[in-house]
């Protein structure tokens, strides 16, 4: 008999939803084996476990595979009870943190990796859109906080679901920002963003599963090299 | 003082996301005022409530708005708690569900209103692809099912979390094959998302909130009509 670890992460270094995960699994404590995966020649397990979507991240524990970060971290959540809890306890209030973290990763980032992917209006174009997004961020995490998240208290360390997505998805943009030449996160206008991500960032939790800067620099500039390239091209 | 109902929603008939709310808060029994908006001129209110998206469903419980679906959804299943589950009470069944329902709407439903907007080889591509998603879901309630979702039994009128987004995403297939003159839902391809979708539809809490017949088609027959419109002045 082959010995098996309870808990196992398929990922990718650089992805922000594998990224989440790891951060959940750290919050709670939970020992666990990472498996890298190459993204152009996925591994068996990965096509076995996640036959759907073929993509990181994906938890299996003892034996059960669990696709979607979303669904994982509130799984880990609900599963590891004894750990600091990630999602806040009152409805109302996961509610609010269910939407922005649906926000985050669709609305924003999304819009973030596609001023990488264009040039001249278009890319003009894309840019408002980030800062109007941004805005409407800025505001309702006002509201946000006011609520309170009850997990959410960045100087106790104590990450909560928001501060995970956030961290994972916009933590980096300082990279996307030395690219582009564009700074997002101006502390003028977005004081309350400037001022969260700073905090997250200074985490020891948060420093320690960073990649080194210069890797993904790295990574960021070839995207932005490939996509220039295939604009051109067109 | 002028009295204020306790759960208001505000909807737009045809909308597959505000139909799993109303289900949810049916299959709850909880008593709610709907508020149908003219999606071509919102309410001050609707921009009030979600500022962010400006879009149908928003639940306002007790003057607090919520926005998302599965949010709001998810939100009337932990604060109800007396009504029967919405979601499966086991962190593992919870995580299949989740994914499942992020499956529906953003993968299958997505591609099936593309073919609704496609013509030609466009078109037979896009199909392939709704065939292969229906294909992935096939497979996927097989294990689901098999793991048994603990509220998801049709049978006994207790709609579960996977049953709802099933209901009102492909519900109505039938209107979808009718417009395009295409069998999606095969019921020797497909016999289990067939039979189930049958039953679902013959649920009288179902039938309750479907729309007329006539009126759903003729919404689909002019969505296809301006779509192929656009394709020709383009």
């Amino acid at each position: 008999m082959t010995e098996q670890k309870q808990v196992i992460l398929h990922g990718f270094w650089a992805s922000p939803y594998v990224k989440g995960v790891e951060l959940a699994l750290k919050i709670k404590g939970i020992p666990y084996e990472y498996v890298e995966e190459d993204l152009t020649t996925k591994s068996t397990l990965l096509l076995k476990y996640n036959p759907v979507h073929k993509k990181v991240p994906v938890l299996i524990h003892n034996g059960k595979p669990i696709a979607e970060s979303l669904a994982i971290i509130e799984y880990i959540d609900e599963t590891w009870k004894d750990g600091p809890p990630i999602l806040p306890r009152d409805p109302y209030k996961r509610s609010q943190a269910r939407f922005w973290v649906n926000f985050i990763p669709q609305h924003l980032f999304t819009a973030m990796i596609l001023v990488l992917k264009t040039e001249g209006e278009e890319q003009q174009k894309v840019v408002k859109e980030v800062f109007e997004k941004l805005t409407l961020l800025e505001n309702g995490m006002k509201d946000f906080f006011t609520y309170g998240t009850a997990t959410a208290s960045v100087e106790s360390e104590n990450m909560g679901l928001v501060d995970i997505f956030m961290c994972s998805f916009i933590g980096a943009h300082r990279i996307h920002e030395e690219v582009l030449g564009i700074k997002f996160i101006n502390p003028e206008k977005f004081p309350m963003l400037f001022s969260w991500l700073k905090a997250i960032n200074e985490l020891p939790l948060v420093k320690e599963l960073a990649p080194p800067y210069e890797k993904s620099l790295g990574l960021v500039q070839s995207l932005r090299q490939n996509a220039l390239k295939s604009t051109a091209a067109a």
